[in-house]
């Protein structure tokens, strides 16, 4: 690859947005398909992400009173049966255990063993979780649990895609049980409010929050709150959610307790989740034509530092410069934490080791050759601004500038992904310019339609089934609003309550 | 629970030590099984110790060199049957998929989607991830690869105990792969010094370390080094395993490269790993009758204050107390991280507080009444003493000398544990001498044997076979030594090497 090429990546995501995502993923070094369907291999650079996705949530979660802990991969069929909602949403994607040997017959390995009862891989933990809640919760005094799970879940799909859609992925679920509704409602809010602080101020997603319409809905709950983020081909992705389940799952579990007044009451429950998916919305929403763009506040490195060594004679003194900096910077400080450095040293072109880490996303590099040994300076690169883009900045300073220049690349890319937003974001009022805004006008290139659509709607779902059918276009939130501005649907001509945000989506 | 009992956990240790082990894991309230045959649910406490365990050696691995990744939790059954003595080790314990989606049929939930081919959960990794080196490998620039995965792995269990042996638990598994055999013997062996350091330095455990014999060996293995420690009923557990797999997994799973000379060679691989059994032999090294004792490297809380209100006019004011104190041991810091606090604020009893948190094996625990505040001091306890023991410490002094009282309870636990090793670690010579050491002066209580002996052994799995039967014990170890003493075999008279370890085991 040389420098004078336009961009690393191709197609560009104008060319073609879902095999941009592919080749940014491989550019990147992020994952990789495995043989075993729909199941990834998750590489030490876009593990790395994942780690530091979960420090942060984790404090996040420990900072309003939550503990880990861990409950069984697999659940019993019977306890699936429990809730019937929730067996009509996922019993169609499961994997079944159904024996616990293997024999060889013929020269072949064959199941043996077969158990009494088959067992499902968890798709998600409310079941198995609730017989352990229905264990430990006897008296009000055993309320509130407030645990989170890091876990592996697996939900069969049929057409997987790196990160947002896989049969299995990495997630946490947190899973609450309460004494009162209000007090469920509560936190069923607080971690939605999480997850919205840590997409924007971390992930630098302007999200959108508020209520899935009922067919939406996590399978079983009472409501479902999300956060919705929009992308560079103006998709929605769920980004998030939490649920309120009510009763539900406490009435199918038996989560008794006896109340303050002596009566045995059912508890209340809540459960929220993000995956790896967030690592699939960060790409789309952030990287450019050249490869991923890390917002530095995620960024397993925040910077990288690369010697331009052309010469014998001059590497020495190269390499020890770039060690010297490497040092200053990582006693400096970013965000309270250590400023994150690589020293590229390997004896290859400089250009070479340049588009490496720009395809891999690195907010800053750093190029020192030679001529800035005798003139005191280093050349200093953006990730967020094209890739020719210098600075030439004396070595002394930037150690002491470093926090700043971090600080405002996370703030120019939130401020970049929220002028897109708002730019495609629009409200419409009429169903012709409500088809009109999703029927992208160049066929070859679906992914140039309107955005997101703030329509009207009549509140059923039959109108939601047809404009799913017609345009693969759903309601992605009811958003919170203190007073809801009333309108007509421009579907049926009935009232409606409020605008709902309307997209296509993954 | 009332301050005259003499001890909190019944059975005590010697009355019966499997109950005992069993108690203090419900004491402490860190685990429990799960309704799901062998699958266990970790609970808050037991989990805060596996994340304090993961952090300390995630660290120590990163500073070897290596990376976290993550590979697919199932395993085709194709794969497994490539390596012939991986198959025989592993396929009489899997969990086995063999289909994909649930239907109601007759109002019950059924198996459906038959997969064409089963997959297997996986009970290790190294035929998955090797596929995955076998795509990656290309050169000998390529090498070498050195990655661990954080996972949960399934064996099937017919007698699962809680933390040794249990159906799914959660482990890390490293595999690297090299360019010679050399370095993979210098990774193999550096790992199990990895494992050696964090179990004597974290957990105070002095472990011995060695290689096993053949019939001890992973599946698939050239060598397998072994950390095995020594508990209180004097039996062995196996703690942690580093391989050198030679070229087995890299044969058969086709990771080939072009070496320096142009030549096609197959790479050399290693993989090593520890489990959520860690808790398990802590538990049994160092707890007593009280419950668990934690070595303050390891405890999720170093400190708990216990604030006694026996009066309702001082009652804000020691409350008051206790939070300036834990204020100031949060300022002060051991092993450079701050003092980890809990101030026990409940308004309960005491010393019903205290025997939750002797319990639990916090190291350190500071009661504070009405009449020390008067007194400017409080009553400090150490758990590795007898629980009624306490130093009443000037209140201003404590924060600057908790640093000192947890490193010298870390050093007490290992001197204590190390003393055990060595009263119970024992030479012998005779046929006799080596069954009589091994057989319970009384039947009733099993756990009463010798201990380890260093014996000699002519070598051969047969006089292995033989012992197992008639003593259920096994070779542990065999010693590293730099100059082996060679000896006779007390069992069939022929020569011997060395003297290798010999115990019962978990």
């Amino acid at each position: 690859m040389s420098d004078k090429q336009k961009n690393a990546i191709s197609p560009r995501r104008e060319e073609d947005f879902p095999e941009w995502y592919q080749q940014v993923i491989r550019a990147a070094d992020l994952a990789e398909n495995s043989e075993v369907r729909g199941c990834m291999v998750i590489k030490p650079w876009g593990y790395a992400i994942w780690e530091r996705m979960q420090g942060v949530l984790d404090r996040m979660f420990k900072e309003t009173g939550h503990r880990n802990a861990y409950f069984p991969l697999f659940i019993p069929l019977s306890y699936l049966e429990k809730e019937a909602a929730h067996v009509e949403g996922f019993a169609k994607e499961c994997a079944v255990v159904t024996h616990h040997r293997l024999e060889m017959k013929d020269g072949k390995l064959v199941p043996a063993g077969e158990l009494t009862e088959p067992l499902v891989v968890r798709p998600t933990s409310e079941t198995i979780i609730g017989a352990a809640y229905a264990r430990w919760v006897k008296s009000w005094r055993d309320l509130p649990i407030l645990l989170n799970q890091w876990a592996n879940v697996v939900r069969w799909e049929m057409r997987p895609r790196l990160f947002l859609r896989t049969a299995e992925f990495l997630w946490q679920e947190g899973h609450t049980a309460h004494e009162t509704r209000e007090e469920a409602e509560v936190e069923t809010m607080k971690m939605l409010r999480v997850y919205e602080t840590f997409a924007r101020e971390f992930l630098a997603l302007p999200v959108l929050t508020g209520e899935k319409s009922e067919s939406e809905r996590f399978p079983g709950a009472l409501q479902t709150y999300c956060i919705e983020a929009m992308v560079q081909d103006r998709k929605a992705i769920q980004a998030g959610t939490s649920h309120f389940l009510g009763q539900n799952f406490s009435k199918a579990s038996g989560i008794q307790f006896q109340g303050r007044d002596g009566a045995v009451e059912h508890a209340w429950t809540t459960s929220w989740g993000v995956s790896t998916r967030l690592i699939g919305t960060l790409i789309m929403a952030h990287s450019d034509d050249d490869g991923l763009v890390l917002p530095p506040r995620i960024a397993p490195a925040h910077v990288v530092i690369i010697p331009i060594t052309p010469k014998e004679d001059s590497k020495a003194a190269v390499l020890e410069a770039a060690e010297a900096l490497a040092k200053s910077l990582r006693a400096s400080t970013f965000e309270g934490e250590p400023v994150s450095v690589e020293v590229d040293a390997r004896d290859i072109g400089g250009g070479v080791k340049s588009w490496e880490w720009i395809k891999k996303g690195v907010p800053v590099r750093i190029e020192i050759g030679p001529r800035d040994l005798t003139q005191g300076t280093a050349a200093v690169s953006r990730r967020d601004r094209p890739h020719k883009e210098k600075d030439f900045l004396p070595m002394a300073d930037i150690p002491s500038r470093m926090a700043g220049i971090l600080d405002d690349i996370q703030a120019q890319l939130l401020a970049r992904a929220t002028a897109f937003r708002e730019t495609h974001l629009k409200p419409i009022d009429s169903k012709e310019g409500f088809y009109a805004f999703f029927t992208p006008a160049n066929s070859a290139k679906p992914e140039i339609h309107g955005g997101f659509a703030l329509a009207h709607w009549n509140g059923t779902p039959e109108v939601e089934e047809q404009i799913k059918n017609d345009l693969k276009v759903t309601i992605r939130c009811i958003p919170f609003e203190e007073s809801p501005e009333p309108g007509v649907c421009p579907f049926t001509g009935a009232p409606s309550r409020q605008r709902v945000v309307w997209a296509k989506s993954y």
